[in-house]
């Protein structure tokens, strides 16, 4: 038996997961918060329901790394660091080149941190951490599962832009996608509750979460997803605008007297979305429980909805068909009434839920009456898994590395 | 019998149009070019046949307009200024308060002026002639038809953008769409074609012309169209990039070390769309010539195909069916293998075409099979004339004016 760590380094946060592999269990999971703040805090959890949390100023990424290892061994998740064989790290960007997870070595990790334009927040620091788990524990196999890959196998008329087409040949300039590794989890496991491979199937995956995006698979492949050159397009988000008109930023910019297109687009980043239309929260069931009584919370998740259904439909076009419909991340787990309303407007593409299937939060399973056309599905993702899975799958192919 | 002229006025160039009305027939068309420039060119054709063009320097607006008025009568076109009876102008901004065509009083016309904002390439100019003609034929009355006025009707989960909402309030930052016109015009004309009330079907109208629009009517109402705040948003166009990441304008600028943002957005709207993709042509008809030995070229037209057939989709989708499909504008007029192309990728909603009615250019007719579950139609656009018939209309119910 082989214990797989999954990382997810953001710049302030690390999360963390310890998946005991083949097998597949949770051994432990938890975060760091704060991180390169005073008073950050190290959280777990273990065991059979065991919990730990500490504050400590945890003020540099080799800090949090050796804070993590010594309290996997300190609260006895672990015995010895030997015990891990594997580390898995999810990297934000892969560009064009990661066409699949990949292992550890001195050119891919040069290559990761060479990619820091595509996710100049991500990339630079979860490169960092790869460094920081090599000094660390030196014999582990290390893996880097990009959230882009998946989307490598897109056709070039689904990724570029229809701008001069030498952008896209001297600065890489087309569409990337995102959650990836989300994608690709809950895709494998709705084929699996179907009962058929993911080769045979039309399949489309509504990652709605607090960023969100859609993704078409044809007969296995990704080949469209709602995300773009960067995680700004596509949907309406908790705080993302999503798709707009680009002649809006010369004319908002003269509007509010900003003269930083950095402040602007921060601004489309992180103060829009459902946050920006309903002036109220980025949060769903926020807005669910506002609605009866705000007009600009109904209206929001109006949009929202609006935003699915249209891209579910551009996607069903390209396809030319639709197999199942899968749901999933936070507001696609949970929203009893965000998954109604959405099937709701798909019933053209005979998508018929079963309310009482559909009634429930975050449990794996099919949401969709016997005779409907196309199976909905709500399939919780769990990225962690896959990294673990990747980190098993290429680490062992690798052992030679 | 009353003469209508139909005039559309952009910054260099003023096209013109003589309709008998009611009857709606054509007595004489043509247009100024290098309006503004020495050496403009008159040109009209009218009679049975018959041509006329001159070289003059049109240095002015004010001068293009008596040139016009004097050559109409000196060709013989008519006899007396007071056979003209109405005028209508195309107006390309009509912001959120013009929800139909308008006569012009002191007061709309200064409304006109205030919209500059919004298209200041063109509500300038426009409002000019406006009074130009005010001037030069003080009795007549005169309508402005708006490009935008037609999507009035759009509800507002289709217009808003996914910002802050105080942009919509305080700026007027929305979907305004474009192509009214012509989408009014072929939607109208297709209803009577298919003998049924527009107001009972649900129909997807493409412009496809160097600017290129997709309007959703639903039982008669423009509920949604591809266009946005400006005419750069929507699909690929002849030189126009349509819908991209916004991100990509800070990133491209980087890139290209370009300081000034309005070079930018120039850059997407005269360099991207075909032309930028093709590094050949804006033009289909090239593109189409060039496709069998050219891969970006057959790749560009890929795009576009790809672009109209999304939105489709997503329409499709929020209207929850569909009726009628219907062709306009240079491309989509002229385009026999462009207009199966796109209907070829729609047969999951149960569009097929007959090729044998298909192919022919610029006719008016029904071009799916009898049994095909869409109707498919070609509709020659014909703004002028739904122009003609807006003064007639409101000129007629506003005489006291």
């Amino acid at each position: 038996m082989a214990k797989v760590l999954a990382i997810n380094a953001g710049s302030s946060t690390l999360k963390w997961k310890l998946f005991e592999m083949p097998a597949e269990t949770v051994v432990a999971e938890g975060m760091i918060d704060r991180l390169g703040l005073s008073d950050s805090v190290f959280s777990a959890k273990y065991g059979d329901g065991q919990k730990f949390k500490m504050t400590r100023d945890i003020k540099t990424h080799d800090l949090a790394a050796t804070v993590l290892l010594e309290e996997l061994k300190d609260l006895g998740i672990i015995s010895r660091f030997e015990e891990i064989t594997g580390i898995g790290h999810r990297v934000v960007a892969g560009g064009e080149a990661f066409k699949d997870s990949v292992v550890i070595t001195e050119q891919t990790l040069a290559h990761i941190e060479a990619l820091a334009e595509y996710a100049p927040l991500h990339n630079p620091t979860q490169a960092y951490y790869i460094r920081v788990f090599q000094k660390l524990l030196p014999r582990v196999i290390q893996v880097a599962v990009f959230d882009t890959s998946l989307f490598a196998t897109m056709p070039q008329e689904n990724y570029l832009y229809s701008i001069p087409y030498e952008y896209y040949q001297k600065y890489g300039a087309r569409k990337y996608g995102a959650h990836g590794t989300s994608h690709r989890y809950v895709s494998q496991r709705a084929a699996e509750l179907l009962g058929k491979p993911l080769s045979e199937l039309k399949m489309i995956t509504l990652h709605l979460g607090s960023g969100s995006s859609i993704t078409a698979f044809d007969h296995g492949q990704a080949v469209d997803t709602s995300m773009g050159f960067t995680p700004l397009a596509g949907i309406t988000m908790a705080t993302r605008a999503g798709d707009i008109d680009v002649s809006l930023l010369p004319y908002l910019m003269r509007k509010l007297q900003i003269t930083d297109m950095t402040a602007m687009i921060d601004i489309l980043n992180h103060k829009s979305g459902l946050l920006g239309l309903s002036k109220l929260s980025p949060d769903q069931r926020d807005l669910e429980q506002a609605a009866p009584t705000n007009e600009l919370a109904q209206q929001a998740l109006a949009i929202f909805v609006n935003r699915v259904v249209k891209y579910v439909g551009s996607y069903v076009a390209t396809m030319n068909g639709l197999d199942a419909l899968v749901f999933t991340a936070g507001s696609g787990e949970n929203g009893i009434a965000l998954r109604e309303n959405i099937v709701d407007q798909l019933h053209y593409f005979g998508v018929k839920l079963d309310p009482e299937q559909n009634h429930v939060r975050g449990k794996e399973r099919i949401i969709s009456t016997a005779d409907s056309a196309v199976t909905a599905l709500l399939v919780p993702t769990n990225e962690e898994l896959m990294i673990a899975r990747d980190a098993m799958r290429l680490g062992h192919n690798n052992t030679a590395l």
